[in-house]
C-alpha cells in the first residue's frame, strides 16, 4: 500500500499532522507493507528566495490581526505540537521560500533518506534557532545530517533547474487531486486525508485502504508477447 | 490519468510494445490528460557490466535452439518492429547489463527528458550498428541527444549509487504487482496490461481506465487543521 503526503516545510499543520499520522502508521499491523512518499507542495509558489519575513509580522498582516492575537495563535500551536512530543519554537521563527528544500527532498527521495530529511528540515525550521532560509550552508548541514553528500547537496542547491520539474510535478498532481491546502494525505490514490487529523483518523484510514486493496485486474485477461527473467517470447513462422 | 509502464531496454517486446501503446495513445481522445511514467525492469538484474555478448548465441544458448532458429526469430521481430514503423537491425547486436541505463532513465525523469532518452536507448540497441553496452560515452551521447548535461550524464554512470535506488524501487514495485515480464503496463495503479498488445487492447484499457476515474474519496468528509495558500488555520483558544 502506499501513502503520499503532499506538505510544506513552512506549514505547522505538516509537521504536526506528520507526526500524528506516523503514530498512527507505527501502530498499524501492515506497517512494513506501507510505503510512505513525500511529495511537494508549496503554499507560496512564487515567493522570491530572498524575500524572508518575521513569522509573527506575517500571520498579523495575512488575518489582520494584532501581533499579539498572532502571538497566541503560536503558543497555541506550540502547545498542539507538545502533545504530539515536538519541540515548537512560537517566537522569532521567520518564514521564506521552500522551493529549494523541495528540490532537495526530491534528491534526497532519490538517495533513500527523504523522510529523514524531512523531519530534520521541520524540526530546524519549527525549533531551532538558526534560521533554515536565505542560508544554503544550513540546508547543506541538514543535508548531510540526513545521509545526503555535501557536495550534492552544494550542487544541487546551485542548479535552480535540479528537480525543479519533480517539484512542479508533484504540485500539479496536488492540484488534479483536489488538494486545496496540507497537510494532504492520499491512500493508494483511493482515499484522501486533508489536513492535521487525529492519529485515528489516520488509523481508520489506513484499515480501510488496506482492507479494500484490490489486486491489478489484467485487461485482456492475458498475456501477449513479452520478456521476462527466461527470456523472450521468440516468434517462429 | 496515469500509465505506468515497466519495461527494459534490452527487451525487443517492450520497444514494440511502446510504440502500440503510442499508437492507441496518440489517437486517444484524452491524451492530454495522460501521464506517462517509465518504470525500471532489468530481466536480468545480477548481469555484471563488463558481462556482454552475442545476441545471436545468448538466444541460441538460453532456448537450446540453434543459431539459424535464433536468427529466424530475430527476423520475425524484426518483421514486427516494421510493421510499427521501427528499425530493428536482426545480426549482429549485443547484449548486456541495462542497470546504467535504468539509472540515467530516472536522471532523465528528473529533467523532464525520460521518455524522448528510452527511445533513443532503444533505437541505439536495436537498429544502430555501435553498442550501447560497455561504451559509457556512448550512453552520454545519448543522454546528451536527449537534453542532458553531459557532465550530469558522466557523474551519475560514475556513481554506481545514483538513481540506484529508484531502479530497485520499481522493480520490487513491480514485483508487488504482479509483473513477470515486460512491458508491464499499470494504468491508475487498477488495470494492467501485459506485454505487446496490440493497439487496439490498449485503446480499450485507455477508455476503460478512463470511464472509471474517480475522484479520491476524503475519509472522513470533513479537514482538519490545514494550511492553504491563503494561509494556516491558526487556533485561538
Amino acid at each position: 500500500m502506499r501513502v503520499e503526503i503532499w506538505s510544506d516545510i513552512a506549514c505547522p499543520w505538516c509537521y504536526v499532522g506528520k507526526a500524528r499520522f506516523e503514530k498512527a502508521l507505527g501502530a498499524f499491523p501492515h506497517r512494513d507493507s506501507v510505503e510512505v512518499v513525500h511529495r511537494s507542495f508549496e503554499l507560496d509558489p512564487h515567493r522570491a528566495k530572498d524575500d524572508i519575513q518575521p513569522v509573527a509580522a506575517m500571520l498579523a498582516k495575512k488575518y489582520g490581526m494584532s501581533e499579539a492575537q498572532a502571538q497566541a495563535g503560536e503558543e497555541n500551536l506550540g502547545r498542539q505540537a507538545a502533545a504530539e512530543g515536538l519541540a515548537y519554537r512560537t517566537g522569532g521563527r521567520d518564514h521564506g521560500s521552500t522551493f529549494d528544500m523541495h528540490r532537495l527532498l526530491h534528491f534526497a527521495k532519490e538517495q533513500g533518506c527523504q523522510d529523514v530529511l524531512l523531519g530534520l528540515l521541520y524540526k530546524a525550521n519549527f525549533a531551532e534557532e538558526r534560521s533554515v532560509f536565505g542560508d544554503d550552508e544550513r540546508l547543506v548541514e541538514l543535508g548531510t545530517a540526513a545521509g545526503l553528500d555535501p557536495d550534492g547537496v552544494r550542487r544541487v542547491l546551485a542548479d535552480p533547474a535540479a528537480y525543479a520539474e519533480d517539484v512542479r510535478a508533484d504540485e500539479r498532481e496536488a492540484e488534479q487531486l483536489g488538494a486545496r491546502g496540507v497537510p494532504f494525505f492520499v491512500l493508494d490514490r483511493k482515499y484522501g486525508v486533508s489536513g492535521a487529523q487525529p492519529a485515528e483518523v489516520f488509523t481508520q484510514a489506513l484499515t480501510r485502504a488496506w482492507d479494500e486493496r484490490s489486486p491489478l485486474a489484467l485487461l485482456p485477461d492475458g498475456d501477449a508477447e513479452a520478456c521476462g527473467p527466461d527470456g523472450c517470447a521468440v516468434p517462429q513462422g
